[in-house]
């Protein structure tokens, strides 16, 4: 049963699958990605997208961080489950996690990037008005327990946690301005604490500062070729 | 168990969503949507994209078409399977589906609203390395019987054969010019004549003729308010 994830650590989507690894305690080797330089198993393994993280296991390969997450899921039924049992709660759960990567996710690439003030002010609303979503679908999801997939870490947690240290860096770069504000979105305040000190997560979230440290290299004008 | 889906007829995405109950023969009310109209029910039951398909089950909502055909698998598990039970083969099914939505269509879009040659061609491309790669999906995933699921029609089919109809009114579109070719992609080509003549979705995708008016009705000029 020999289990590889083809990754790269600024890679929220990498993250998700180490953490679903880590939550079903799957051991596993890790190959970190260089983007200049792609390796041969990276575009055998992914040859229509040619992007991490791929998750070999058996010598099959498996693409996409959340169809990575289900498929950990149904593979080590021993652990912790990473979906809810019922089809309406798991539903909902695919539902935001779709959201996540549709909507959400343009407007945090969009802040990130924006020039001028007005269009990171557009920007910020959007991120606010997703994270207004969240907190709602925390209250819905989670039924008072610590995560929205309940005890445990699931497949949402790590959908929408993945980007807590992309959510850290922009306030970093804001100076301090609190996205997830503990006023405005308390529950989910209280939860990117819980997840992001979790044993499956610390580890996997880089610190805000390498995150805006590879933010500003990858910004800077390139040596000329 | 009351079932009813919100959709509309041109609407890939709630083809899906008719398919799919059709599939597992569950009874259910459509309310067919005006777009420029929407009710006060799609509205509440997709707040977020206010889209449709909306799949309302018992009084709760589901959104998102291949959520819709994922939820209706887990809820009615007397009809036939949609997604395989093997963990690898349902990760292929889904990922073939993501590249669909992700990839596929943008190019068909691109190739109706397609205003020079070039860019006509180059759309052509691309929806061209799509059926490809379906061809090679197909061949991997159906070992031998008729559609991609097996024996019968299920998920990653579905989220293919809904844009059927859209693919031979871009073929009327260019007088004649075969997309799905028989002699370059032979497999799907016969799936597709399969797909398209089965009881669960005949009546379902609607003849090229009419999806021509209706691209053409839309693509005309507006009369100013």
């Amino acid at each position: 049963m020999a289990v590889k994830l083809i990754g790269a650590w600024p890679s929220h989507y990498a993250m998700r699958a180490r953490m679903a690894l880590n939550l079903k305690s799957v051991d596993y080797e890790y190959q970190e990605e260089d983007f200049m330089n792609k390796s041969e198993l990276l575009l055998k393994s992914n040859p229509v997208y040619k992007k991490v993280p791929v998750l070999i296991h058996d010598d099959k390969s498996i693409c996409e961080s959340m169809i990575i997450v289900s498929y950990i899921d149904e593979v080590w039924t021993d652990g912790p489950s990473l979906l809810p049992s019922d089809p309406h709660e798991r539903a909902v759960a695919r539902f935001w996690a779709h959201y996540v990567d549709d909507k959400w996710l343009p407007a945090l690439v969009e802040m990130a990037k924006a020039q001028t003030d007005e269009a990171k002010a557009e920007a910020t609303e959007k991120v606010l008005e997703g994270l207004k979503h969240f907190e709602e679908a925390f209250e819905k999801c989670s039924k008072g327990k610590p995560f929205f997939n309940g005890e445990n870490i699931g497949y949402l947690d790590v959908a929408i946690g993945c980007y807590m240290g992309a959510i850290k860096m922009l306030e970093l770069m804001m100076g301090g301005f609190k996205l997830l504000n503990e006023d405005k979105t308390p529950l989910l305040a209280a939860w990117a604490e819980r997840f992001c000190s979790s044993e499956a997560v610390k580890g996997v979230i880089p610190e805000a500062e390498r995150l805006l440290e590879l933010a500003k290299a990858r910004s800077a004008p390139q040596p000329a070729h």
